[in-house]
């Protein structure tokens, strides 16, 4: 029995962690994968005020868990397989394990969105799909395709394009949608070109990318590029983590909360990616956290 | 003429500048005193997500400093005096200046609240109302009085019992009222005296703190205590910096901001401390930031 459980060691699950440690709180991480969640892949932390100069996704991660271990944290690595959230006492159940707990925060994120493409499945790992900070180096001197527009697209563009021959942007707008910053970046960088209105298409190959085709939004027509042993890092942005949640009324896939990040459920919290909002970032999941620990230890 | 100025560069300040200038807006800080605001005096940052061991206020603000000198942000150091908000191009007057702007980010927090009692002003800086973390080391082997019983309080008074001969918190409730982490610590800390249902109610001395006064809140009984060289620690609150924000409605001195931080002004965002709001912790303070600017680049 658990005073608090909150399932997802993000950075909202993190700081909830340890600000319900600190109000005295018996409190479980349930994490599937990683300490850090989708900030672990990422290659650098940006924008993040106190940030350590430098600090990559992983580093970040690291701090995270030794943080939270510091803290007198536990975090059990278990993959969440249903909840009941209405019950009196809430239950938590994972492949290995039922939990019980008093409050519970939602903290587990969204996952990247797939492109839903011939091959993408099939070479998942093999050239198509992976994490620019752990992969990137393994292209070094090939080409790289990055699939998307928007924020965590073109930073991970601008971090490949140290290794590529050429970085390719294939994004499906008439311009790059991510901030001012980046797109000033992406200037000063030869080796990156834009492939605007684009989508891709679709990807052959057996053990690595040997074909793309990428079609064209405004004529349709399909280019077929051979670009054998090439890589692709997709970033189209996220879909939330809620499939669990049934007893939870939700917003495009989002979790409702209030102002002190509690749903509809009393004693059921959200912080982070996860729950609706408009503006979603490591300082924003971070205060999330902090905000649902608060109030659900009181 | 700038896209944005922000008022204050505690964490709420900063977070807010480097998510503007991302955005590729001018952006100008103006900040009275030190970056970091009141954060940039305790003698440790706790709880927020990833911060680096052992940071204490004074290197969290360094960092913060660091970074936004690396984004680009422009930091004045001057003291605001006037400001119009209602006008089509908002103006900042300093002692020295006149600063326009398209927005106007408030984030100039809040200022530790004063006792209002006889010797506080005299003594101020001689034994009374220091900084812990600055002068702390001052008062080895003597003894200290910290006021509150608050966690900015209690924090310190951990941080000063290893220096003290005697820490003493003085608190006018019948218990501490800090987290439970904190309450813990105090436990296992021999030199750490509580001295509950009291207020300090006069100190004397010249040059430094000589004879104290603590009324005992039930009886109404005033206990002086000889103790020359003593140091005195007041952590009894804060109250916000809005005097100059006359244009604006305030609640409990505070202002109220809608989900984007934006206030009833348009085009003028509140952020950190000084907004109403039931959480201030420094991850709040720097998610305020970062959404107030990222509304106000659009």
């Amino acid at each position: 029995m658990y005073d608090i459980v909150i399932i997802g060691a993000g950075p909202a699950g993190i700081s909830a962690a340890i600000y319900a440690a600190s109000r005295g709180k018996k409190t479980l991480i349930i994490e599937k994968n990683q300490v850090g969640g989708l900030i672990a892949n990422v290659s650098t932390v940006t924008h993040y005020a106190g940030i350590v100069e430098g600090e990559t996704g992983m580093t970040f991660a690291e701090r995270l868990k030794k943080q939270a271990e510091g803290a007198g944290i536990e975090i059990v690595y278990e993959n969440v397989t249903e909840v009941k959230l209405r019950a009196e006492k809430k239950e938590i159940k994972t492949e290995q394990h039922t939990y019980q707990a008093e409050k519970v925060i939602l903290a587990n994120g969204t996952s990247p969105r797939k492109l839903g493409i011939p091959g993408e499945a099939e070479l998942a790992g093999k050239g198509m799909s992976m994490n620019a900070a752990k992969h990137g180096a393994l292209y070094q001197g090939k080409n790289i395709y990055v699939v998307g527009g928007a924020d965590g697209a073109v930073k991970e563009a601008l971090y490949l394009a140290q290794y590529a021959a050429q970085v390719t942007i294939i994004h499906f707008e008439e311009a790059l949608g991510c901030i001012e910053e980046f797109k000033q970046k992406v200037v000063g960088i030869p080796n990156i070109k834009l492939r605007l209105c684009s989508t891709l298409h679709s990807v052959y190959g057996v053990d690595k990318v040997e074909v793309l085709e990428i079609s064209d939004e405004k004529t349709g027509a399909i280019e077929t590029i051979e670009d054998s042993g090439c890589g692709i890092f997709v970033y189209v942005g996220t879909v939330p983590n809620t499939e669990l949640y049934t007893e939870l009324k939700l917003q495009n896939g989002f979790i409702p909360v209030d102002e002190n990040m509690e749903t509809e459920i009393p004693g059921v919290y959200a912080a982070g990616d996860i729950r609706l909002k408009q503006v979603r970032q490591v300082s924003t999941a971070v205060a999330d956290g902090t905000i649902a620990a608060i109030h659900a230890a009181r």
